[in-house]
C-alpha cells in the first residue's frame, strides 16, 4: 500500500469593512500559502436612501449578501474610537453595529482595527494619507489604476491589515490530499 | 341570502426596546379595540457576556427571537440622542444598531422616541422619575407589584408611548367575519 502524502494548506478569506453613515466600503481578499489575492472591493452608497432606518437596513442586507457570497472566515472592521461629537458617534455606532450584526448572524468572528493601526500595518506609517494607502494597495494587488473611492481602498486595507496582524495566529487549516 | 355583517377590528402588537450596553429591556403589548394588554416584559442581561461582540450577538439573537415569537407590527425604540461622551455614545449606538437590525431583518418598522417623550406620554410629565413611570405602568396594566428592573419598565413604557403617539395613525386593520 502506497502512503499518500498530505499537505496542510492554509487558506482564508477576509472581508474588510469600513462602515460610515453615508457610504460603506468593503474589500474581500483571499489568502493562500501566504499569497494574497483581491477578490472584490467597492462601496455601498447610502446617501440617496432617505430615512435613517432604510440606510441601516441597506447596510445589513448588503453585508449579509457579501458574507453569503464570499463566505469569509473573518471580518475585519475599521473602527474609529473617537469622533467629532456624540451625535455623529451615535450614528457611526449604529452603522457599525448593523454591519457587525450581519457578520455575527452568520457566526463570522469580527476583529476591529483603529484607522492608525491599519495605515501603520499597510504602509508602515500610521499617519499615511488615504492616497498613500491606496497607492500601496495598487502595488500589492497589481491594480492598473488608483482606487477612486477611498472608502473602498480603506476597507481593502483593513482586510490586509488583519492578514498582516494576526492572520497567522488564527488561520484556518485545511488538509488537502 | 343573508347578509353577513363584518366588523373592522384593529389589532396591533408593539415591541418596545430599551437597548443599553449592559442590559436591554423589552416589553410587548397587544392593542385591540383600544384596549391595551401586556404580553411580556423583561430584560436581557449582557453584563456577564465577556467580549463586546458576544454582547452584540446576544442582543441580535434575543431581539430576533422576540420578533419571531410575538410578530410585532411595530418596534418602538427608546433612544437617547445625547450622552456623556463619544465613547459611550459609540457603544450605545452599536447596541441600538444591532437591536434595530434584528427588527429590520424581519421587515418590522421602527419608531424612535427620546426618553423625555416617553415619560411625557406615559405619565404626563417629561421629567418623571423611572419609579413614577413604573408606578403608572402598574396601574395601567394592573400589575401586582412594581417592576424591579427599570430597564424592563422603560421598554414597556416606550411601547405604550408608541401606541399613544401615532398608534392610531398607523394601525393595521384586520377584517374579521
Amino acid at each position: 500500500m502506497s502512503k499518500v502524502e498530505k499537505k496542510v494548506v492554509t487558506e482564508k478569506i477576509i472581508l474588510g469593512l469600513d462602515p460610515g453613515t453615508n457610504i460603506m466600503g468593503y474589500g474581500v481578499i483571499h489568502v493562500q500559502l501566504g499569497k494574497v489575492k483581491l477578490l472584490q472591493f467597492g462601496v455601498i452608497q447610502l446617501g440617496k436612501v432617505g430615512a435613517h432606518e432604510l440606510k441601516l437596513k441597506k447596510i445589513f442586507d448588503r453585508v449579509l449578501s457579501l458574507v453569503d457570497e464570499f463566505h469569509p472566515d473573518q471580518v475585519a472592521l475599521e473602527a474609529p474610537f473617537f469622533g467629532k461629537n456624540v451625535q455623529s458617534m451615535l450614528k457611526l455606532g449604529r452603522a457599525q453595529g448593523v454591519a457587525m450584526s450581519a457578520a455575527l448572524y452568520r457566526e463570522v468572528p469580527i476583529t476591529e482595527y483603529a484607522p492608525k493601526k491599519v495605515k501603520q500595518s499597510v504602509t508602515g506609517n500610521g499617519n499615511a494619507s488615504k492616497e498613500q494607502v491606496a497607492k500601496m494597495l495598487m502595488q500589492i494587488f497589481n491594480l492598473k489604476e488608483i482606487p477612486k473611492l477611498f472608502d473602498a481602498s480603506d476597507a481593502l486595507a483593513v482586510a490586509l491589515c488583519h492578514h498582516y496582524q494576526n492572520g497567522a495566529l488564527k488561520k484556518q487549516e485545511q488538509v488537502m490530499g
